[in-house]
């Protein structure tokens, strides 16, 4: 799929919806900060030389952990990550399935990951007295970790070839008999993979369909809230900083996990170094980048760059807007929605910095290049032409197929204009009724039986819903809802009657008891029959043109994904057939590796340092937001070194939904956390360009040094050195 | 200039800073509303069949008044408009000034617009008691007709060519002297026409430089509110049915012309006539838009097309979330912000609609083709190859000049990061007082002498400015300063200070006492010396940092404006050479007719009807904003003839600027006053398709029926009758 943003049918459709933070991969684009400070001013087309090679050349490449290129690694830094390696990395490795990366730093489940990752998190365990996002949070003792209502983490056990089974599965079939069975094929292998509630299974679709595994993970659903700084160090610098470097940005937090109600055992998981890294030292990112498009065909870019990016970030700008406002009517308005307003800034600036690289010319030209030079192989060869020639075309008409519906199947199906919790409760609630009855593989994918405990964790979560957050967000949707498709439209008129966006909405937050968990779990367990009984308004204002909804998907599955499916898949083949595999898949948030070297890079007329201090942040500071920094550290400041290297830029190839993974050193030990890329790397969705793509991590002295002189975070220490000495 | 928004230097940069709604120019492109009802689903580039030839088809043309072409009326229409004719419609027609159209409709100086562009004059005469936006209002007597503290309205007396003048004056001369000569010569040329301030003159550039004519108006600067309908009826449908059509707005306003304390007593005027229009009547309109691209090089379609609307898009969208959260917050912040928002969501809408046209590759196509022949014509003869074969590419290279140029100079300069009527009047007096010292011809040309009348009406006005709105927009707008050209640049750093721009915002605007019209009075009069002992906290902020604004524009003009004046001008050369001179220019603002029919058109899979009915109103009506009747109409329905016809659509070749101008018959007559134009009309900036751009107008017998039957304004009848049966 060109469009990351048509998220139902891709399995990661719960994360669309989430006016909160669960930074979802859609929303993660390059997540956390980096400095060119100028993002409408860049260009990356000069610096792409060489892209008519679809080969990983220099660091690029997000490897998969059973196919990761450890020769080339040895080649260029004299190092050749082991299996062992590589299995203890991937098992000390984390995701957070709402959208993020994370590591194991200590043997008692101790999870190491990003502010901006726990975000949401924090401001669920917080009330409007206990402000734990602007005051920072520690747990004392283990006893006054708090549990994360609605975070899954997993860990990734083990990694199995199905191509074959899918291929049988969908063999002979035509795009949208094909495309079912697919999906039903997928359900059938989790299901018989996902043997109880601690597993997670999923079928992963790598190179657009020219692999198929099953990934199995240890499925976690206790984590608690351990430690978090403040906000305002954590994003120093703010949205004007964001994506940029240098940058001083504290942005870690710990968790731990929890299995029966006490702290996980782990006998693998990786130290957090107190060493600094050195200029050009080999570093490796373990994480699950949300997605690329570095192998979409250009008639999907060109989607991406005249539709669908310029209509979202104007759905973003507005909402954004929105937000700034809201934040200004009162502390608690402020409180509740500062990880939305985050969440649509981070995005808004991600999606800008893709949109200016698709529209660099001669950036776009290199990816032109790339896709021609395929195609005139496949047509040199009579057999290669007959089987794979006319995927692009097809893929072509597919998308001109999808112009006219973007805008009803984003909105309708996607969720764009019903932005609200308790609205995707509300449809959560009526589908599984409408689902679950269905056998296995018959259902909507997300409603398959491997993925009903991330759903019931969802359902049942007790994170708080503000009313005031709730109106705003879905009268603002119900709004472009009817902008989009014209107040004439009859699913508009259906779905408003004669109310205004803002009446209607109202009415629906206030008149619903789906707040209330109970409420939730009552309707879940009586199926069918009790959501056609309820009286909650939400639940009818769904139930009254779901189906319309489904219908809209339906037209999407089989006019735009099927053929997308069926000829993505086709192009990977080619793509084998002529180049052979030597090379990784697009991101699919899933676990990857990528290597690289702690390193600067050149901005027009000078040299960008690879890192920077505790002390710069000081001299950074204005005193006013978002330059402010918390009066823990000024307090601090005279005990401080402020020698002790703050954030570090590598060249490791990241992207959004990377944030919170460790950076590795060549002994396993995490020596930083990931939590940005800088403004160049955005254009990494579709390019990897050398010279000036960088990630951006907190190097592990400085979370040693604040949790020691600036937190007072004893037993946490404690526990970290013991993992490094032991 | 293919950027409309770069409003400086082109003597309409009043305009440009108004968050208020003067509704601009700027704003207005296809002002008020109709029914595509899906604006993004917008395609024209099949309808313009041919489109090769550059010559004005159909009802195509924004002609001017001494350039009309009678003969081809009386070919099509049977109908030779005379020169008596002519003369009685452009003297009865009135530009106000801020940016609409009007007529005079009886001999007691009444004036005719719509609610829209009346609309901030009824915000300022109403107060948090008095809600005339909401409410309506209607002078019973002449004595309680109320002034409108901002408006100017010109009559067009007289048009003469100084094209050889302007020509003289920079003959031999580089681009950058060449632009500034031109400059100096108009401002000349301007004083020595403007004899008093009751007269305005302007040098108008009329095919982009191939023209130079003088415009002289008879200036009047006492207008007072005589009748405006409630804000619900007058934008009925609001922003989903803007620019839709069928329509329902009663979307006009009656003012009357004082001078000396007395209505101006007029001999020449237009009766609004009684008679409902036929279908396929001939109609005119007469009016003032305000500005169109398509007689622009590919080049600065292409800068349009990618840079400019895009981002200015982007801007507009998150004002527009803003300022529908600030419209929640209290009845009192919804009545000053409901102007604000209007303006916003209707230039958001235009903007899309304009993209939308130049996003449509057939339609790009059909304008790139017209470039591509002339130039083809011009290379074929070696004398005008000679004269303008370099041309474009010269324009291509100003463009793309002014890409890295294009946010600094609409940020700092053109006013996008100093969102604020405050700051504003600021610069105006801070730049008044170092500007009126120099001769007249050395100006900024805002500050020539001819435009001293209009700048002191600005300065002077005693309309409201609210601190809560001013705070809201200006805090937005330096945020988006900084995000423009990044937090570490120079400027802005001198801007902000280590101040947050909330924190600025607040502190200018609480701070300066220039809400005070005294206070402006005071430094304006005191001049250069008082500005500079002034400790008015926004005073010196502008000075802090003016001459650096000062040095953008610099720039631009020198890089940009310099070379596309020059090059513009030859291209229009080239025009006239090769195809002779009959066609009508680009919009300028100033007076122009059009002819053309009633006409509906055909979407898609309907017939759309050209009129509607009052009837209709009641029948699109819900009862909840914006599709709620106001109570006088639903208690005056059993009163009305709702077969009245209510909204009429016609082939009028219109655009932004055109609000408010009279729909005239043979006989002169008023027979309706434009208010929209349909969606696809929207592409007519840049080209004009017969087949679907259509102008939408409140029909006079809807006035004459709402006057009567639901607003009981019988002493206004009479006078508006007694000017039908002169």
């Amino acid at each position: 799929m060109g469009s990351r943003d048509a998220g139902w049918g891709s399995g990661r459709s719960f994360f669309v919806f989430l006016p909160g933070l669960y930074l979802s991969w859609l929303d993660l684009a390059g997540c956390g900060g980096m400095m060119m400070k100028r993002l409408w001013q860049l260009t990356w087309g000069m610096l792409l030389s060489v892209l008519v090679s679809w080969s990983a050349r220099a660091d690029e490449g997000m490897w998969t952990f059973n196919d990761f290129p450890s020769a080339k690694v040895q080649a260029q830094y004299g190092f050749s990550p082991s299996p062992e390696w590589l299995d203890q990395v991937r098992l000390s490795s984390i995701r957070l399935a709402g959208g993020c990366s994370a590591s194991l730093v200590s043997p008692d489940g101790l999870v190491l990951t990003n502010h901006h990752c726990a975000h949401h998190c924090i401001e669920q365990v917080s009330d409007a007295r206990h402000d734990y996002v602007a005051k920072g949070f520690l747990a004392k003792t283990r006893g006054e970790e708090r549990p994360c209502p609605a975070m899954e983490l997993n860990q990734l056990v083990a990694i199995t070839d199905v191509t074959a089974r899918i291929g049988a599965a969908t063999q002979g079939l035509a795009d949208r008999a094909s495309n079912e069975a697919r999906k039903a094929a997928m359900s059938r292998i989790e299901k018989e993979c996902a043997d109880g509630d601690g597993v997670r299974c999923e079928v992963v679709t790598l190179y657009h369909g020219g692999r198929y595994e099953l990934y199995r993970y240890r499925r976690f659903q206790d984590a608690r809230l351990v430690f978090a700084p403040e906000f305002p160090i954590a994003f120093f610098g703010g949205d004007p900083d964001n994506f940029n470097f240098p940058r001083y940005d504290l942005d870690f937090a710990l968790l731990r996990i929890y299995q029966d109600g006490k702290p996980l055992r782990v006998q693998t998981f990786m130290p957090l170094s107190p060493d600094p890294l050195r200029e050009g030292e080999l570093v490796f990112v373990s994480g699950n980048p949300g997605g690329t498009n570095r192998r979409i065909s250009v008639a999907q870019l060109e989607f991406e760059r005249d539709v669908n990016l310029p209509r979202r970030l104007l759905y973003t700008a507005e909402l954004r807007g929105l937000l700034g406002q809201f934040q200004t009517e009162s502390a608690e308005r402020k409180r509740i929605s500062t990880a939305l307003l985050f969440s649509a800034e981070n995005s808004y600036k991600a999606r800008v910095g893709r949109l200016l690289a698709l529209q660099d010319s001669a950036f776009f030209a290199g990816i032109t290049t790339k896709e021609k030079e395929l195609r005139a192989r496949v047509n040199a060869d009579p057999k290669l032409r007959a089987l794979y020639g006319a995927a692009w075309d097809e893929i072509a008409k597919a998308m001109a197929a999808f112009r006219p519906l973007r805008d009803r199947y984003t909105m309708v199906e996607a969720g764009l204009g019903f932005n609200s919790e308790l609205f995707r409760l509300a449809r959560l609630l009526v589908r599984a009724g409408d689902e679950l009855p269905k056998p296995n593989e018959q259902r909507l994918r997300e409603f398959s039986d491997a993925r009903l405990p991330a759903l019931k964790q969802q359902l049942y979560s007790k994170a708080p819903i503000y009313d005031d957050l709730e109106i705003a967000t879905l009268a603002f949707s119900l709004t472009k809802l009817r902008e989009a498709l014209g107040a004439d439209d009859p699913f508009v008129v259906k779905v408003l009657g004669k109310s205004s966006p803002r009446t209607l909405a109202t009415r629906l937050v206030k008149g619903s008891w789906l707040r209330a968990m109970n409420a939730r779990q009552r309707l879940f367990d009586g199926g069918q029959a009790a959501v056609l009984a309820s009286t909650d308004p939400l639940i009818r204002f769904v139930r009254d043109w779901d189906p319309d909804a489904r219908a809209v998907r339906k037209v999407y599955e089989d006019r735009v994904e099927a053929p997308l499916n069926r000829n993505g898949e086709l192009i990977a083949k080619a793509y084998f057939a002529v180049y052979g595999t030597g090379t990784y898949p697009d991101a699919t948030f899933t676990a990857r590796l990528s290597y690289g070297q702690v390193m600067g890079w050149r901005e027009a007329d000078h040299e960008i340092f690879p890192w920077t201090t505790l002390g710069g942040a000081f001299d950074r500071a204005t005193g006013e937001d978002p330059f402010k920094l918390p009066a823990t550290w000024l307090q601090a400041k005279p005990a401080l070194d402020l020698s002790t290297p703050f954030n570090v830029a590598t060249t490791n190839d990241i992207i959004g939904g990377n944030s919170g993974s460790p950076l590795i050193d060549r002994q396993a030990r995490v020596v930083g956390v990931i939590f940005d890329g800088n403004l160049p790397s955005l254009a990494g969705d579709y390019a990897f360009v050398p010279a000036v793509n960088r990630s951006i991590s907190v190097a592990s002295p400085a979370i040693f040094e604040a949790l020691a002189k600036i937190y007072g975070a004893k037993a946490l220490l404690e526990e970290l050195r013991a993992g490094t000495n032991k």
